[in-house]
């Protein structure tokens, strides 16, 4: 590569093989060779983020690299599955340099250990145009557990992890930051408050602790990745079925409650924006609190937001007894 | 995206839905579940491939769709894995049309039907940045039986599959041509073999008739994409052996020799240039004869050129008896 310090050869001997997990073999082959335990079925999922898109260029490394990490992960969890390693394609941007490249590799291999999901092989390649990360997550389940997206029913609990619309808030302060008009709004949040939705964007949290009770007690799950009322209106179109939302139940982290306090608009950010990579879970009643006390032991909350209802209606958000109407429906990156 | 006609969910169902194989849950989850055989591996590659970088922006989007899957698809077959599936990573330029993508996602689908390796999962992003495509190629093989890179022995026999330096010669002749200047050989190759190099360099094959040949009689073998005399020291360093090479013997097509025979500096071009995608394997004596007999029987030609032998100095490359220097040694695409 023209404008780096390294070979490709060098690149992956010094930055990442110092990553590779079992199953790379050192990264000296082109594949990577792996086994599933006996009786298990593989999950694979990939995910591209672009600078500009998806994170801002000027992003720290170690979070980029995270994030590309994580969104993978994320979908993993949802699933029930545990992961095996992932495959990194790096495309690098004209006059990257190598503080930066042992940065964003440093923030992968802490991921890699903390999620035991090791990297097993990867490309890198150079692009004119800006930073790419695409990542295919491995990962399995004992055969036939797979939680899927599809299987909702009428009767089941509707739930969702940790706290929903932090991570557009944060996006959205970001946003006005850079502009220099920081929002309305953000005057109403501590120094502190700010800070976590800041983080909330940056750092995803996938619920990894989870996957196994997902498998034992959910029935339908996805990850919310572009916002809770529009992932919800996909995953119930994929099961036939529909739901009716409480908003007043839906998690809210202090910061968000206070947002949404100094400007009641932001319901749409908070409840249809994107990047909570929380899971969206449907449970039969029944299974609602294995789930939670699953949930506790993993330091996750879960909170109960509504319930499936037969038919295929768009789903009916409510609030203080009122539906609410979210006419734009869905955030999306694309 | 702003600049398409369809929503990224539109595009799924109605351009990559009907692509999508078992496994790939309709493409309606954000994973893909696939099964391995009983007591096989998973084998698992990624390659990205940028317009600009490696290949031009206006090649046929069925070529460039090709061409992101068959580079995965001949690492594959180096391997002597069977393919499972694929997970593609489409980042779209500003401005991409919806012929464009049908006739990409038609490129895809041919080759996923024919080398019965069809798509999984994927995601599509947008990215201000030129065209990328990162594909990864899932496969299998029984436990114990890849074919590795680092498993040369001294004494094994040295081969290569097909014709070596066509795509190089095919790249050369087409940037000639986009600066309106043809290079002084090409007048030499009848329009035919013009087209051979050219095509060569757009339709790589992927020598998947051979994986199970290559999982028989194989011992180590990688598939040529940076250049056969780079790919041969980097075979021979992560095996720890070296090798003599006849350069004689390397198998030319009559429009490589023709072109050669017209200038004799593009033995640089043709032994060192890149994306052959043939595979440079070595095997045990007793069993060059079995795995010509098999490649023979699926219509690929395979030549010896060398041998493995002991030591860790680099490959000797002879002509006529006499050592050949390759300075630069390789071509990379990075």
């Amino acid at each position: 590569m023209g404008s780096g310090p390294l070979s490709e050869d060098d690149l992956i001997a010094t930055i990442f093989a110092p990553l590779a997990g079992p199953g790379s073999l050192g990264l000296e082959d082109d594949v990577a060779l792996l086994s599933l335990p006996d009786g298990h079925e593989l999950v694979a999922t990939t995910d591209g983020v672009v600078a500009g898109v998806h994170f801002f260029a000027d992003d720290p490394p170690e979070a980029i690299a995270r994030k590309s990490l994580r969104v993978n992960l994320s979908d993993l969890a949802a699933k029930g599955a545990e992961p095996l390693g992932f495959l990194l394609t790096l495309a690098l941007q004209e006059g990257w340099t190598r503080p930066w490249l042992e940065a964003f590799a440093g923030g992968l291999g802490g991921d890699a250990a903390a999620y035991r999901c090791p990297l097993v092989g990867g490309d890198t390649v150079r692009t004119p145009g800006p930073l790419s990360v695409s990542i295919t997550g491995l990962g399995h389940v004992p055969r036939g557990t797979m939680v899927k997206r599809t299987a909702a029913r009428a009767g089941d609990v509707l739930a969702v992890t940790g706290t929903i619309g932090d991570a557009a808030l944060g996006l959205g302060l970001r946003l006005g930051v850079a502009a220099a008009e920081a929002p309305a709004w953000a005057a109403a949040l501590s120094a502190g408050e700010q800070a976590h939705i800041l983080d909330r964007y940056l750092h995803p949290q996938p619920r990894l602790a989870l996957a196994s009770a997902m498998r034992a007690r959910a029935r339908c799950a996805m990850d919310v990745s572009d916002g809770l009322v529009g992932d919800l209106r996909k995953m119930l179109r994929a099961s036939g079925v529909s739901a009716h939302v409480d908003l007043d139940r839906v998690p809210l982290s202090p910061a968000a409650r206070r947002a949404l306090a100094a400007d009641a608009s932001l319901a749409m950010t908070i409840f249809a924006g994107g990047d909570d990579y929380e899971l969206l879970v449907t449970v039969a009643p029944g299974e609602v609190e294995p789930l939670g006390r699953a949930a506790r032991a993993a330091g996750i909350g879960l909170s109960v937001i509504g319930e499936v209802v037969a038919g295929t209606a768009p789903p009916a958000f409510l609030s203080a007894g009122r539906e609410v109407d979210f006419a734009r429906g869905s955030y999306s990156h694309f």
